[in-house]
């Protein structure tokens, strides 16, 4: 089964506006077909979910597809299972994963993005939709049941992927948390991607989008630049044990 | 009975060795007494706890108290137990955590600090002695059984504090973050300390040490320095519901 899935890395590329700079990536998932979008809102904490789906609908309207966001839905299951298309929207991954639980609705859009239907995370959006949050830049502000995601790829996202650490501060950078991550979950991967970059998987081959290009960490002390329009294959990433086992991961 | 509690920022400032910075800092809580000190070196990822415990002794010898690491104990409970006092060093936040659970002495060492044992951390270490780790800055790597810690002092503790952000980066800025959980966990509150800076508790008041000061955010949108030296009633701060009630917290 061929599965449509588009992991961006940040809502916002320099002083571009709100998914300004996405519009071919979004179209290389929807493919101009008329398809509704089932929006997610609920990585947003200080804000209202009414207001995200204000700030996102008319960036999707603009180009050409309907959207709203499943808070309005009384039956949050019901909705997924009928979606066309499902975005997930960035903000706190934490907070995120807790209320995809709390929904009932992690599983259900696994099976669903599994079996074909597209599939656009940004930011936290693409943190849930690897096997686990454990690559996330956020802070842990709640406590989900479970750091066990989506997983819809096998592979780990970082998001806004910044290099090094600003002048004069002692805290970890980027590259020392991600080595962190791989010391102590290898043979686990992680791809790093800077803003306005994406990866798009159709299940069997993943693809990097956008010009600033993705880091792909195989292994703690091994790093790779995969360039813009660059394909791997996705049998070459190992996930976390027993990832196959997964309600609705099999396909 | 009064407590003897030591949350430190970090253990570098600037361009300082390690823990260079932080001698008088403890000595303010070990007094100069022979005390010997059990060191937990669990937030060290991608080192040994040889080459941890190697860092940390001479610099607590130096200033004339003897360091021993946990990881040479057959029964790291007993070592807690019979601490003269207890210094946990920075490195991940969540690494440290499951490994205080999977030793088994997250409430012996509330019990043993809370009844007057000195305990000094720094990062990581002072993440932990919060009521939870929801305010670590760190890549949450492993999952530990749950966030909740030793909830040493009523507050949570933001180490490492940087106001803003890197230039034409759009993840969150710091302060973004804080506001996300003061919003979401409210009437619970912060203390941001920058490098260098450090909070002293003897369980009744609360001391800033260190000239950057610390930030207070008593509520979302709500932010005080507090000064060098400057003091504040513990019992003005509401921890977690129920905390009073965690094996050892009550003397």
């Amino acid at each position: 089964m061929t599965q449509r899935i588009l992991l961006m890395s940040s809502s916002r590329k320099d002083n571009l506006g709100y998914l300004e700079h996405a519009g071919e990536q979004i179209h290389t998932l929807l493919r101009h077909e008329p398809r509704k979008v089932l929006f997610v809102p609920f990585a947003g904490v200080t804000f209202s979910f009414d207001t995200y789906e204000g700030m996102v609908r008319p960036v999707f309207e603009k180009l050409g597809y309907a959207l709203q966001s499943i808070h309005h839905s009384a039956d949050p299951l019901r909705a997924v299972q009928q979606a066309d298309a499902i975005a997930v929207g960035g903000g706190n991954t934490f907070a995120l994963l807790k209320r995809l639980y709390d929904a009932g609705i992690v599983d259900a859009i696994r099976t669903k993005v599994r079996a074909g239907t597209p599939y656009v995370g940004w930011s936290a959006g693409s943190n849930v939709a690897c096997p686990t949050i454990r690559t996330t830049n956020d802070m842990p502000i709640v406590q989900p049941p479970s750091l066990r995601a989506l997983g819809l790829v096998p592979f780990q996202i970082n998001p806004h992927f910044i290099s090094g650490k600003p002048a004069g501060h002692n805290g970890e950078s980027r590259e020392e948390r991600l080595a962190e991550f791989l010391h102590i979950n290898a043979p686990e991967q992680v791809f790093a991607l800077p803003e306005g970059s994406a990866l798009y998987s159709d299940g069997t081959t993943g693809t990097v989008l956008g010009e600033r290009h993705a880091l792909w960490f195989p292994a703690e002390g091994q790093v790779e630049t995969i360039r813009e329009g660059e394909a791997f294959a996705l049998s070459q990433i190992t996930g976390p044990a027993g990832m196959q086992d997964w309600p609705g991961f099999a396909v």
